[in-house]
């Protein structure tokens, strides 16, 4: 059957896959509020879109930290992709190639860093602290060498948030899939009643980080630096202060405090706060093209996309994966067009109603 | 089973008509969120009546575009109305006439729009804009030589929005239903796994039109040219300017953008931003006289319904439409009497006020 | 088994009235909107209660049009009660005259007002405007002559709302109960599909009232003159302007213009418009003495209840409607202490909170 | 099975629990709308978290009434704890003594509460006013003696709430429960239809208490009085001028005013006007370390929890009910560092949104 929208994957996925890595994959933290806040937020707004305007030259292309993307898509760091598919983060990293999207390297790739940033395309790395400073500080030379674009920091993980789905099941990594970027030892594989051995793992491995080890990366690295996982205006101006070219206004897609505020939320207020001083990409909850657009007319220069590329991953692998983004990519083109706006930088000027309904 | 409201009637058409014909109609773009939101908003708005005005001489007449109907009600233009019942457009215009309404003949019309005109009554004609300036404008002046009272130009389908429904369907027009106003060819009758035939034909037809299409209809006719589809202040605004005489806030029953404002939560606004430059009229989700009596009140000189008409249409041809329109007659008469109001324009300064429940 | 609450009479209830007249007591008009509305409007509503200030002496009585009352309680006119038991209006005016609240005698009683006025207790007199103004005044007369105490003028009914369950069940009176105070012909005992024989009658017996109908009533009798239906602020105003001595703001049970504001919502913006020039009751789903706390918090002097009087009566005649008004009284002494309240004036200061959950 | 969350243990001891036991603990007033709303109000309460604040030396200690506790939590006072586990009492403020939190004996403790003190750790003592000043005033000196360290008043239960389950159950303690504390008759042991014997039984021995028995208590300890169940800002000052070191906002579990509003919507309001002039505890509706941090951020030093301490007590005494606290300190040791705090008074500085979906 066709897949006419990101959730007809997820229901394919949700069928097949093992069901604590689908878990592993869905969950968010505690009560899982804030996962759902994240989807509550989008539905809640609603476009005033325009009419009559001029389509023709129309285009989804956007900038993004100075370089042209085919939409304003960022594939979001994931980490282990290997779970869900054998090739993992390289048939991920290929399908963003063709789709002419950024791809986000996490740190904990199951596939070696070099290996996923040479299937071509713009690929940035994603970072989390670990415990050794100048272990961290390697692995960002390492990506700069290995022709990535940008640091994206991930700063909302001083651990692993609780999730509960991971601890009921007693998760655990399966035996063929490891963090490839380091030697990680043998702890993400213990299984264990009440523990998520993936949690246990990271609570090792990584330390919190602080705005000093953002000092150490931004000396460190001529590369763009991103800072993901901010949702206080206060830290978004100090994010630019301390000369980062980019935040990712997010809460982990709900995996990280639970309760904590959905980005869209907070939006608005930061993009008007910042008011250009670096750039701004939101993530949670993105399932369609309209989402894209609901983002960009927030104030957001565009977003990540993390659980959906996974269904197409484990869907179809690089197909699957490419897929979602062109799926992504046919409904912003459609939502952009029927809102009256012929590039992503008209879209930022849509007003926005926020409605309460259902 | 006599039908006592509309629901009445969907309920009992939706379980004969063939399943891709009901999703065709039913269905909007996307999620259907804009879709659900039209009911919503009209659902939270509550009125406050008054009580102990002289009722005697009520009528629920109205003038819409400079002529009297028996209530401010419009039929809007939909597409292709043969699907629904063997008689199609004659037969629901022959209705509208009977109940003292105009009647909106679509450019893709299945019957062809001189035999529509006529039946009598008062017709509108809606225009698409066809990729051929000179053919759209043909079609104007067809529809002005037909005795049609008024263009009512559509101006939120640069395209058709993605209608998932008939994406799954793989949805096509049968056999013996065409586009009569104009050699349609046969991209609309083409069955493809995942493809709504419709919309593929829609696209290769039409146009994006601009405001520039719009003067061109402005200068090409002495009718009154309504734009259909407006939701923001200022494209309300400009369609003043631009010598509009009326305009439908609507988000095109939520078959356009998805995500796209409901009409009703923008409506009080444009109305008193246009400040009777044009007339409005409000269309998305009426469903019974009290939402006509509530669009009114906000703001509306009338409204069009688009769908029920269709429900009745399939059920009992002409009877049916016309049941529709009586029942909707009926049950304006009632409220408007229970909110004291003894005309139309006494309805336009009841008080609402907007509730949030369930 | 024990009633705790009057759910628990309603569910009893249900379960053994005959289908169509349980679905007269309990339905409203339309969708139903304004009914469920009054609920979800109370619902919304939460008090600050007090603490520690001095109990002794608390006392639940009231000052009801300017007499005492045990409880701001008065039971609401509900036209033809032999439906829910054989001693209809005579069995629940007893109720409410052991209970010592005030009963209101419908102009649609199916006891002559006399025989309901001479069981003693209080009893107000609820007039409908029949065709004939002097036969309407000759109502009243009636009415002051038996013994009435106030005149509660319905102004909200210039007809029956569209009640569709009503419709449905093609519903008439029983054979053995008719409008007993005065010749009322067979119109409300024919039966005929689609059509509500109850609201055929009275479309022919009644007359839409006006402001000079009030005025009529108000120079005809020196009882106080109570306005039933009142919504609008500016309606209140002009209620205290033509002398009344008190309104009830109430949407009529959600069953009459289906949309209309719920008066829970408007409660204390006429309260203050008003600000003591007449009293101020409230109707509308009050179903338990806390709801009577709201309503007093929010500006009322005192509530009617109507259908729950009709499920104690349904239940087990004078002894079920008594034990309805027990329960709410000692519901409501329950509250008022737990709230710091020793009299319904100390509740008129609490402070309320609307807040939307669920 | 791993309880990874207090709903684990809500779960698991619902089903084991005889279930008139479980309706007496799980139950509210009323229709239990203030219940629902404890938690509802918790659940629209979304926190923006801070982030690369440095963790190290993180704490959640808190300093409670001048002394300090592991975590800002406090157990809250539960009347007859012997019904949940034959050790009741005892086993718990065991287990808060373990966990490092005050525990609060109830005048209703079914374990006198010298014995109950004796356990060690900090205890506080819970009074209720009974109808003789005199015993009420020996209960303080008894705790006082006893080496409890502050008397939390209870000022919202003049009477027992309307609990309707109770009333439906014909509860009444088991005969091998009794309230130690006092000679305390029989009246809360004798069954009857459609009473609730606990409520009956306390309306016998308590009183309503005012102002001045708060001043009674206050001139006859020098421990800090703590008055509980404040939720007016009136009630809030007057509390500091008449010296009290500590209030209570709260809405007694849901069990009292059914209606009245939950404590965390008037908290951070109280907070605000009382500005320090004493300690500000809340509780109702606490169920994870996330929901501490809620509250910390509105404004309160520290919570109580009630019902979730029991369903430790009921499912395995002194170690269940110590899991339950373990619990609660993990998950807000989690919250806080992800929230980037480092203390409790840190947390005391995050921004909250109150947002509505679902
Ligand atoms: C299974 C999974 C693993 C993730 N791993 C990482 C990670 O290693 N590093 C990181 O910064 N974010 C990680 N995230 C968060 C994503 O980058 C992103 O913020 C989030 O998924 C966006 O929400 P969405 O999934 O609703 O699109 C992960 C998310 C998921 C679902
Ligand atoms: C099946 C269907 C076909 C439609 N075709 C057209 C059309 O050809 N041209 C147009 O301007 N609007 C069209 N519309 C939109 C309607 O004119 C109208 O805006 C909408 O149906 C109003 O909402 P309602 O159906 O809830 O009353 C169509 C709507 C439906 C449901
Ligand atoms: C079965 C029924 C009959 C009623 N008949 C009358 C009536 O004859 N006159 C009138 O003024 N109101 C009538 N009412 C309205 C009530 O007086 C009152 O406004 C309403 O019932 C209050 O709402 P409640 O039923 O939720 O308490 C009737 C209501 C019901 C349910
Ligand atoms: C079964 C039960 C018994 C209670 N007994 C008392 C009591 O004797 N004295 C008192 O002040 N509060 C009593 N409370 C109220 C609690 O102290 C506390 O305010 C409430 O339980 C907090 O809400 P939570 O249960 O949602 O945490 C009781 C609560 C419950 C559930």
């Amino acid at each position: 059957m066709t897949h006419v929208c990101l959730a007809d994957l997820e229901r394919a996925v949700r069928d097949v896959l093992p069901g604590e890595i689908w878990d592993f994959l869905a969950g968010g933290s505690g009560t899982e509020a804030s996962l759902a806040a994240n989807r509550s937020a989008l539905d809640r707004v609603f476009v005033v879109p325009r009419m009559l305007r001029d389509l023709a030259g129309s285009t989804t292309e956007a900038d993004l930290l100075g370089r042209p993307a085919a939409v304003p898509v960022v594939v979001a760091p994931v980490a282990y992709q290997r779970m869900f598919h054998p090739e993992g983060e390289l048939a991920a990293a290929r399908a963003a190639g063709e789709a002419g999207v950024p791809y986000v390297i996490p740190t904990l790739s199951s596939v070696a860093l070099e290996e996923v940033a040479a299937v071509g395309g713009r690929s940035w790395f994603q970072l989390y602290w670990l415990k050794d400073e100048k272990r961290s500080l390697e692995l960002v030379r390492r990506a700069e060498d290995a022709g990535c674009e940008a640091i994206v920091f991930t700063v909302d993980v001083p651990w692993m948030g609780r999730r509960l789905r991971d601890m009921r099941n007693g998760f655990a990594l399966p035996e063929s899939v490891t963090a490839a970027n380091f030697d990680a030892g043998t702890a993400a594989h213990r299984r264990a009643e009440g523990v998520s051995a993936v949690a246990d793992h990271t609570a090792r491995e990584f330390a919190p980080a602080t705005w000093e080890s953002v000092a150490a990366v931004r000396e460190h690295t001529d590369l763009p630096v991103v800072l993901k996982g901010i949702l206080a205006v206060e830290d978004a101006r100090r994010a630019v202060e301390v000369g980062a070219d980019g935040i990712v206004v997010s809460n982990h897609g709900g995996r990280q405090l639970d309760g904590a505020v959905p980005g869209v939320e907070v939006l608005a207020e930061i993009a008007d706060a910042v008011s250009g001083g670096c750039e701004i990409l939101l993530d949670g909850g993105i399932r369609c093209g309209g989402d894209v657009l609901k983002a960009v007319a927030l104030g957001a220069s565009g977003v990540l996309v993390g659980r959906p590329v996974m269904w197409g991953l484990a869907s179809a692998g690089q197909d699957g994966a490419r897929q979602v983004l062109d799926l992504l990519a046919a409904e912003l083109r459609d939502a952009m067009g029927l809102a009256g706006c012929d590039s992503v930088s008209a879209a930022r000027g849509l007003a926005t109603k926020v409605l309460r309904y259902g």
